[in-house]
């Protein structure tokens, strides 16, 4: 077990110091495992999280960690993270080289086989929902240091955590200083939402150095290039800004092509208008040119630039509602058939396709998102802000969202995009960014339990087992956050000896149900009574047995 | 409005100095108001509190938090607060004087008459489900100091917080702070769960200050009494435990009289045994003794005096499930029938009765807990314990239990016991407090929204306005938590012009689209296009007049 917690290693980059140091190091109490998977001869490395457990035993979880949790990798920045997919070949198919186009034509990619074994499934199973488009793998050709993973409602639901920095905030140090943590705490993909200075070099900077996929929206870097007036945006300037973006290697991009003109009305009704930043910069140029979105009118030209890279669509929800209030109306639904269409456009460009969802929603109306957008939309991916279930808790928006977002992705929302404490007031720290994870992941996994997906009980299982047992070290390291757990349990019982302890200060020794139970239970096993009839037919002469026994195991602990 | 946001004010006690300050004023932005209700000839003041907008108006909620936070309000903590409920009449009825016997013989109460102003509702829909038994007005004649509030699924959605010391933790000092500090925020019960020295002393200091239902598991003092050896327990020192505390204004009582000794084995196979310190002390009672339960064989007389005194049964879970791995099991189950059976005798005595809920259970189960909880217990208000929707995340099982509370409110859950993150870790602080009530009230909420409450969404749409014309400060202020809104705000913008500005460092001012849109609609109204026909008729002209001035709602904040 490593005995450090969080260590930064300081990293010499020789250029104009745009990044120092990034943590390194494993998670308390795990350390850094590959699984040896052979595909096509060739051998691949599936990384997992494997914690040790003190009963000898270990647990492995799903990793989005990269190499910075690997104690035995060379961590270097300026050059980047080994470029995994390199050597992975690229099979001839008919029509753009996509994982859309090797999954129709029956072909399983190293990028499947890889999946297969992280998620625990059959190569074939990822084939199948790549093929039906119930399923998108985000691996931009130019993207090679990736390692490979799924979203689909088949498989375990992911989390994408957004970085980057805004005109009033951040370094780009801080922001791949953001990427790494947010992986380390189980982010699995990433966007880079940068809209001040540097867009370029940052994104540079976190794409060579990301172990998982890369999203943007490319209209954000566009708007900067007409210094911010949505008015004088173009199709041109737009398509480079995309080129630009794909030759550094993002593997998906929002792309608020749904926003038509005859839709901006519609928002103007509303108690928050359009909440979406793409979707008002689109509103905004169609009213101003009453023209079509050029993201609609040039949508064929853009499947063609994604194919050529295997970049993935996010086709954005530029309507999506920004209140409880405007929740399920008609601009968000007449967008989301807009979406649908141009789902079918997509795909049949060989294209992978997912599809952003809200925002702000009630509980009550959140299911009905999921079936429409899967009737609408062929069951490509949905990948949901939150949402939130109320509006009256800035500050705690994690929060609001994570029960939206739980009951969204039980549903079969695919990705959660996280939600941090500083949702609607301001630019979240790194702190902000763990908590967003953190909370997410609860939600995810929450989904995945409700949708009984294979394994995900496991851990559940591994961490009450651990909590009843006693075993404190292994219940904090069987957490979504280790250091906290333990942060928290030691602030009222700091000494070694409490880790052992049959209590914890939360009712003290006297009042601990699970010591009791434990006695209960030991008892009741010894005398086989472990069931109904069993106690009925034996309990008085066992009873008299106990008593005889001294009645010790409730004897209370001093 | 208040420019304090929190004033610690010192009362000297007088007394052998176990409590010394708690928190009084208003919260940021609000002011105590009293509604004046007219009841039968009597004048009812109820409390409000009124939330002041910068644009004039106020929006007034729920007030939970009694004179602490009334500026013209004298504290002094020895006397202890009014004795509002003395000066109201009790009419006679037939048998004991209950709120379910005035209920059912067509009395409505001044209580009734309190909530239903509270509430937003008649008092006949109070009395109505009162005399069903499908809510509960927990009042102890000897608790004259609360303010009547009710518990059942056709009112808001209540929320509970425990406090308490442990024999390893914390003063009695801290736990009357720890329930001024958790109404403030808008518990609307609480639960003293002592269980270490001065237990007594404790509650009398709590109940003669608190302006909330309060409520207590006797059987922790009971136990203490025989220094905590639960085979030392009889149904005497249990009896004159209970009559202790109703004599001190106990208005809930959680009783675990469903533990029966046959069903104790069920509980040996599961994961975790039995989780609720109650379950346990009476699991063990049985199996050592062979007996019965004594709080089963005894219910008749428990009934008699908890009618006398009008205290409210909460008929605890002692076998709810504390892992994922147990839920919605034999054991708990077979426990909930017994209390279905244990409801219809307390409501024949004339008890109030509300029934205790899991616990550990994911999502997918939880619903089933509601439709069999309401079939067995002839709808009696359900009361539960999160639930935790996941096992993995210690720290964060604030969160992982507003997930399962939110949704087990909106299925009909009528009030949610808090967790705080120091949930399975340790005894939580003031701030640990403070962050359970929050992300409860969250859950309450976004159940009341769920629901349709009348005048939930209210406060939403009051929120979302103010937010999408950036009155920052109204948004603070109509938020559950003004304070730490705006402290993370001011994090990156502290400057108060930045409290008007239409931008957060989120975005940043050229991407922010609240104001766009704003332009949108400012634009789309002033020119009569609210909806499709009306641009689609008419957009041609329009837009050529928008470029005619000059595209000036587009041009850029600089």
């Amino acid at each position: 077990m490593s005995s450090s917690r969080v260590s930064s290693s300081p990293v010499s980059t020789g250029k104009s110091g745009p990044v120092d140091t990034v943590t390194t190091g494993p998670i308390e109490g795990s350390v850094k495992h590959y699984e040896q998977v052979e595909a096509d001869g060739t051998i691949l490395n599936v990384p997992v999280r494997r914690i040790n457990l003190t009963n000898g035993e270990h647990f492995d979880v799903y990793d989005t960690s990269g190499p910075y949790t690997d104690a035995t990798a060379t961590i270097d920045l300026e050059a980047g993270l080994p470029k995994l997919r390199d050597a992975w070949d690229k099979p001839q198919v008919d029509g753009p080289p996509t994982q859309l186009n090797w999954a129709r034509q029956g072909i399983v990619t190293k990028e499947m086989a890889y999946i297969a074994a992280r998620e625990g499934v059959s190569p074939e199973l990822v084939r199948d929902e790549v093929a039906a488009g119930r399923a998108v793998i985000p691996a931009n050709h130019r993207h090679p240091e990736s390692e490979p993973m799924i979203i689909g409602k088949k498989f375990a639901v992911k989390i994408n955590a957004n970085i980057g920095n805004s005109a009033v905030s951040s370094s780009i140090a801080e922001e791949v200083e953001k990427m790494v943590w947010a992986t380390r705490w189980g982010a699995d993909t990433i966007m880079d939402l940068s809209t001040g200075k540097n867009i370029h070099e940052t994104r540079e900077w976190i794409l060579r150095n990301s172990p998982v996929p890369v999203g943007t929206v490319p209209i954000y870097q566009a708007l900067e290039k007409v210094n911010g007036d949505p008015t004088k945006l173009t199709w041109e300037i737009y398509r480079d800004t995309v080129i630009e973006q794909a030759e550094q290697g993002v593997d998906y991009m929002t792309v608020h092509a749904g926003v038509l003109l005859r839709y901006v009305p519609l928002a103007a009704k509303r108690v928050t208008g359009i909440v979406s930043r793409g979707g008002s910069i689109m509103a905004a140029w169609c009213l101003a040119h009453h023209q079509e979105s050029f993201l609609y009118t040039n949508f064929a030209e853009l499947c063609e630039i994604l194919a050529k890279y295997d970049i993935t669509f996010s086709l954005g929800d530029g309507l999506r509602p920004g209140s409880i209030a405007d929740a399920n109306d008609e601009a968000q639904f007449a967008e989301l058939r807009t979406l649908g269409e141009l789902t079918k456009i997509a795909k049949s460009y060989g294209v992978q396709v997912m599809i952003e969802g809200p925002g702000h929603v009630p509980m009550h109306k959140i299911v009905e998102n999921v079936r429409l957008e899967e009737e609408l939309c062929e069951e490509a991916p949905f990948y949901t802000l939150g949402p939130l279930a109320t509006d009256i808790a800035p500050a705690y928006d994690h929060i609001t969202s994570a029960i939206g977002a739980a009951i969204i992705a039980q549903a079969g929302t695919a990705m959660l995009c996280y939600v941090t404490p500083k949702e609607h007031l301001g630019l979240p720290n790194r702190d902000d960014v763990k908590v967003g994870v953190i909370t997410y992941k609860i939600a995810a996994h929450s989904a995945d339990l409700a949708k009984q997906h294979p394994r995900a009980q496991d851990r559940d299982n591994a961490l009450s087992k651990a909590r009843f047992e006693f075993r404190w070290t292994d219940q904090f390291n069987l957490s979504l956050d280790p250091d906290t757990a333990r942060e928290y349990h030691d602030e009222t019982l700091p000494a070694e000896p409490a880790k052992t302890a049959h209590f914890c200060s939360m009712c003290g020794p006297k009042f601990c149900s699970m010591r009791i139970s434990q006695d209960v239970r030991d008892y009741a096993e010894k005398h086989g009574l472990t069931d109904v009839n069993a106690i009925e037919a034996g309990m008085a002469e066992k009873s008299a047995e106990f008593a005889d026994a001294g009645n010790k195991v409730y004897l209370p602990v001093v």
